[in-house]
């Protein structure tokens, strides 16, 4: 678990002067900020501080800097690749108290969210304004946490990813100033594109404290429907013939023959156990259906069966449950087990070839596995179903892992569409890349952060 | 005119001797890129060197590098805001005959293009295969141009801009080295940002050589249309309420009185002399015609008059022609003019009072100022018609424009929306952005360019 380092004295006795009873040593409080919901070894924080405010956070950031502690930010904690883990120790920085909604600005479609914010809440918020924010990892992640990874998720496929969700942030840069990225424009040219330079960047260059966002208005007509099909071939040209009719389609799901046990079992339904497509549609009623019968004769044509709809909200609602409660489905394929999710994203005319090599792969393997993918990106995961006292299966698990990620390059995709690089990637990020291209994000992590304090040791080494 | 300073003469001789005829040092060549298609004052380079693969980039890029020499890169020559100016000098670094298309993964919807290949020659090689590649800023750039600039243009409203369509980059960076910033995957949370880094860059943290782009099929149908309007409010409130309601709307174009009797003339059409929108509707027959009523309908509660249809696509040619010539059509408004032309953009809400107020200060101005706007993004130019012999008048259009983007950032708009920063907007970068968000863009330029050789004293003040 690591050992706690005592924070240097001053520092602690200027946080607890600051932030009273909202800067802990608590062990428990630490062991929350220390794990996560995946297979990461805990590292607990040598402190805790749960911010309020923009200022505060810049407070904390100077105090730190002052004595060269490490500051990790920390949102929901729902983040894969171990980003929240204070891996060196000092303040795991909390934001989730800061969870504001700034301002609605409808006529625009856009809004500003406080870094904690979570995504359910503020799509509460908007509903009575006919707007909604899009991007859904699956989660009930922060904002600021899904900026800082780059989120994407399931409605990736039509409205982009938190890349292009963001339209501005407030940042506390290392050295505890105050930087707003760019203005509430829908697009500029001007200068370096600074918001896209913290999206993503896991909180390895500064503390996102604010967001400002672009919303879309609520779609007339919204209809899901689940699919399952006699190969991984035919669902997979499903979805390709499907982009390729330019079918605005929201939502292609795929999840494999384990991964619909897992859901059947843990969601208490009764999808046949095949490779099978969640679709879901969003437009007027009739681009809906427009929709509805090109998709449905191209699933026909690739071996597809019969469509089982969801029209009303609240069938959808139970089954995109069902889909987000994937990741919990497939741990309690073991009860006891931990899950070690992973992701990689590939070339779409590859997915069928990458997903059936890994599939090859997995049935030779000892632990279960099941996949699920958001294929209109060509993206999918990947997720081993550990029993942590059994090194072995780490082990295993690793090897499969490091196999499917150099499966993914050679087919020109990425280690990570997005859960990011964290802790668990570093390695295969320098695969991905050449020496030139790590040595600029190098680069910019030492120029933006010289004393090396905010969340090391992610992403890249120095 | 600057006078060109001869350069090192070991430099000198090491280009000719690699580049034989394309390195030239003749006046004429000089001139070509020099000079611009705006006001900006022309200033010749000390040499062009013609590359023809990233090698030879690279080649160039170490000579320079060895000699302290600044290198501009240069497309078509076609930006607004003095990009390619060499205001220090040194090499103009010409990559307009590498214009090899590498390749196109058509079941991926992307393709990889060499940085001179021109946006219409990609969508000539691109129609056979039912694709086409949306981003339109009017003039026939290169695509290494556009992602330099965040080139965006008509389309931007639907398909996005530069930031949304460059997938990967191979860039030169300024100590030679040949990196390519990410995979070809549609989505990727693989640490920083490095495509969105150089993207909008303008050449001063490398040279790119390569761009790979995401494609698009093109559309079943497509119909464009033309409508005036009794105000510019009704116009304004028309792309608003449109966005609202959803609609797909591929582009929406608004051009003012002036802009209109200069198009008229110019093109030879007799469209009314009002407030006007240029519409394009992309989709399936039905999505085509359900967007076109509901925009219709729109339309008329805003005081648009009859729109006139142009679905053959000979009629679009001519329409968009005519939008395209927009500027060319706004100089001859004065022969022997020069034109500066300037754009900025806002939130949309704040759009209609941005322009209307700009109006009346242009309806005191000297100098004749038409707009034009890619409205459905809040973004619009005023072209400022200038004799190129009078100070006076420029004096005039500095102050214009100084107000125009006073009045933007006032509004949380931005002082360019897709022109960039270049030599034009320096200053205007410094009133928009906080002094900690310019200082986080100086110390990226210092530490990726740490002799400042890549295309100085462009976007920042170091």
């Amino acid at each position: 678990m690591g050992d706690p380092n005592p924070l240097p004295t001053t520092l602690a006795a200027a946080l607890h002067d600051r932030f009273g009873a909202r800067f802990s040593t608590n062990a428990q409080v630490l062991l929350q900020h220390g794990r996560t919901e995946s297979h990461h070894a805990v590292r607990l924080p040598d402190g805790v501080v749960l911010a309020h405010t923009t200022e505060e956070v810049r407070a904390v950031v100077r105090l730190c800097a002052e004595h060269r502690v490490p500051i990790v930010p920390f949102g929901a904690g729902t983040s894969m690749e171990g980003h929240t883990v204070p891996v060196r120790g000092g303040i795991s920085l909390d934001l989730s108290e800061m969870n504001r909604i700034v301002a609605v600005n409808a006529d625009d479609f856009d809004c500003t969210v406080e870094a904690g914010v979570r995504r359910q809440q503020l799509n509460d918020h908007l509903r009575d304004q006919g707007l909604f924010f899009p991007i859904d990892p699956g989660a009930d992640a922060t904002l600021g946490g899904m900026a800082s990874t780059r989120a994407s998720g399931t409605n990736a496929v039509r409205y982009g990813t938190m890349k292009d969700a963001v339209l501005s942030l407030r940042v506390v840069t290392p050295d505890g100033r105050v930087i707003r990225t760019s203005r509430r424009a829908r697009k500029s040219a001007a200068g370096y594109d600074l918001t896209r330079l913290y999206v993503g960047a896991e909180g390895t260059l500064g503390v996102i404290t604010e967001v400002t966002l672009r919303l879309h208005p609520i779609p007339e007509t919204v209809s899901a429907a689940v699919c399952g099909f006699a190969s991984l071939h035919g669902a997979v040209s499903t979805v390709v013939q499907t982009l390729q009719y330019g079918v605005p389609i929201a939502r292609i799901e795929l999840l494999d023959d384990v991964q619909m046990m897992a859901v059947n079992r843990w969601s208490k339904l009764d999808y046949a156990e095949v490779t099978t497509l969640f679709f879901e549609f969003h437009g007027s009623e009739r681009s809906v259906q427009e929709q509805v019968e090109t998709v449905a004769a191209i699933a026909a044509e690739n071996g597809g069966g019969e469509f089982r709809w969801a029209s009303s909200q609240e069938e959808r609602s139970r089954l995109w449950k069902a889909r987000h409660q994937a990741y919990y489905a497939a741990l309690a394929l073991r009860p006891g087990a931990v899950g070690w999710p992973t992701d990689v994203c590939v070339p779409i005319s590859r997915l069928a070839e990458c997903i059936e090599a890994t599939k090859a792969d997995l049935a030779r393997a000892s632990i279960p596995a099941p996949i699920v993918g958001h294929v209109g990106d060509g993206n999918f995961h990947v997720v081993f179903i550990l029993d942590p006292d059994r090194p072995d299966e780490r082990a295993e698990a690793e090897r499969l892992n490091a196999a499917l990620v150099e499966r993914a390059l050679s087919l020109d995709g990425t280690c990570t569409g997005e859960h990011g690089i964290g802790l668990g990637k570093i390695d295969c990020l320098e695969h991905e890349l050449d020496e030139g291209a790590l040595d600029v994000m190098r680069t910019i992590k030492r120029a933006l952060d010289p004393q090396g304090i905010m969340n090391p040791g992610k992403i890249v080494r120095l």
